[in-house]
């Protein structure tokens, strides 16, 4: 299932904050309603985000009605500036836009051609995306054994991508190589990633699946109901992986308990010229930890955190699975 | 403010379920109201549920037609058989029942004689829980210092006890001997004890606190906003604390950032005869996982873990408080 389209000139993708209850088309023709779906979430995943910017520049060039190409270029440049500001952790919206940015300066031609060749690139980063996760999905089912039983956390699935997911596909190929698996999920909160959209996917595979909250990722790792954890990443930087809240959580309690740790994302994620120190946490609105949905949940006036990432430095990570293979710590740091 | 109150052969008390937004009264007539507001959680904590079990037996002895002390015996053993199917885990409600039935077969008097014996036998259970939670949070603010941020699980306030609390009462009695603290207070899902009931005896006393969801617990030890944790617990074997579910990974996420990890629970918490692994952990509904309130968040069909209690090794405890003092491991092993 490929997550994201261009269909002549729109955008067109699933509001992925009515799933599982409505799977609804999204249809974006302009850059405020892309901007307003990064932020909302109904768009979400850090490889998708990379996907959407790319073809929000590519609608942005396409529907313009610049005479000269450097006209475009600062329109797409202005564009740049705005989808930039929409979620900060995530390295994979910056990637893409400074793809599409970087490339646009240095073509050479006149602004319908320009058009023409932002949009090919948009499409390219797409495919690249469909591409990595296929190879993220079988290097990492290696690791995968018939009997295992794998944790994931948040979605690292189709949704989250292009197409076949990273954390989720990785499950998914083991799955279909016919290894006999199940999976836990937690539910992620606050925003319920795991519970609506990680559950919806493995229940349409028909992969054994069990819902667990967060608070209940101590007591199956002591039970010995998990052998292996799998998560994907928003950001990998040179000490740490950057990832949603729970996952630092998951990483302490798995090495406590002796259980693998692996982080699946294609290469678009990772960010090594930086340390985690330097990278900002994205602090989402409080009502969505003092509120479930419109349902008031804590007293009135009650200030809560909502970070929407946390930080897993490499030392609790067991290996960073991405496109060219199965990376240990050291390997990372070689890069 | 005391929680549960025996009125003229009632049982007033707070239903807990309808927190933080209406402070309503239950009046419980007789066992069956009891039965269901425990097993629904309109009443819950594990000191509270002591002395609900004990004033339930009181309801039953006063309310009875029972001519002969032996009939009424029977009838309370009867009572007592269904208050234990209530909830396996929480080891109060088994205590309160053990030492009224047993004081009532060595009770030598008639019918109503008997009965004024087992109403007061059930005041005493409810006065000595306060007294012992005044004595814990005495005991235990003495842990607690100046600039002390601490964090605490669930609800082990006022609401979880008959009066003063235990967690949460060494966190009040410090903030009235004038510490400047604050508290991170856990959401506790899935039936949001922390997010519902903490944050609004917190708020209500005027304490800085910040909600949290589980997830969050790793990152603000990483960001070392967290100085303390205290917690509560349903049961104290030899071995571990059994406490509500999240209670095991915060400890150990405690012990991997040199954080100390107390707990606070009255005698009648206490079962040192017995291992963690002979205990009954309670599996809940699933719905209370997959719904919230009403509203569907999984899938239709999704299997989901819904233990309502974990077990932290004692290892990772640094001490216990109780109303005869702070325990450290090696005291509570010579108990």
């Amino acid at each position: 299932m490929r997550t994201i389209k261009w269909q002549n000139g729109s955008i067109v993708t699933i509001d992925q904050s009515k799933l599982p209850h409505d799977f609804a088309a999204l249809e974006l023709g302009d850059l405020k309603g892309v901007i307003d779906a990064i932020q909302t979430m109904k768009i979400r995943g850090a490889p998708l985000l990379g996907a959407t910017a790319a073809y929000a520049l590519a609608q942005v060039a396409h529907s313009s009605q610049a005479e000269k190409a450097e006209d475009m270029l600062d329109e797409l440049e202005r564009a740049a500036q705005l989808l930039k500001q929409t979620r900060p952790t995530a390295v994979n919206l910056y990637w893409a836009i400074d793809r599409i940015i970087g490339r646009a300066r240095l073509y050479r031609g006149n602004a319908p051609d320009l058009a023409a060749y932002v949009v090919e690139e948009a499409q390219k980063i797409a495919t690249e995306d469909s591409k990595a996760n296929q190879s993220i999905s079988s290097y990492g089912a290696d690791l995968i054994l018939d009997g295992d039983s794998v944790l994931t956390h948040c979605n690292a699935g189709e949704l989250a991508t292009v197409e076949y997911g990273t954390a989720l596909g990785v499950i998914m190929t083991a799955w279909r190589q016919g290894k006999k698996i199940e999976v836990y999920a937690t539910e992620t909160r606050p925003k319920m990633q795991g519970a609506r959209l990680t559950m919806y996917e493995l229940k349409r595979a028909g992969i054994p699946a069990t819902l667990i909250t967060e608070s209940m990722v101590g007591y199956v790792m002591y039970r010995r109901l998990v052998t292996k954890v799998i998560v994907g990443a928003d950001r990998i930087v040179r000490d740490g992986v950057i990832n949603k809240i729970g996952t630092y959580s998951i990483a302490v309690l798995s090495r406590e308990h002796g259980v693998p740790f692996y982080v699946a994302a294609p290469r678009s994620t990772f960010d090594l010229t930086r340390y985690s120190k330097e990278i900002v946490i994205e602090e989402r609105p409080h009502t969505e930890v003092t509120h479930l949905g419109s349902q008031r949940i804590a007293p009135e006036g009650v200030i809560a955190l909502n970070p929407a990432f946390d930080i897993t430095p490499m030392e609790y990570v067991s290996a960073v699975i991405c496109e060219h293979g199965v990376l240990t710590r050291d390997n990372i740091a070689a890069l």
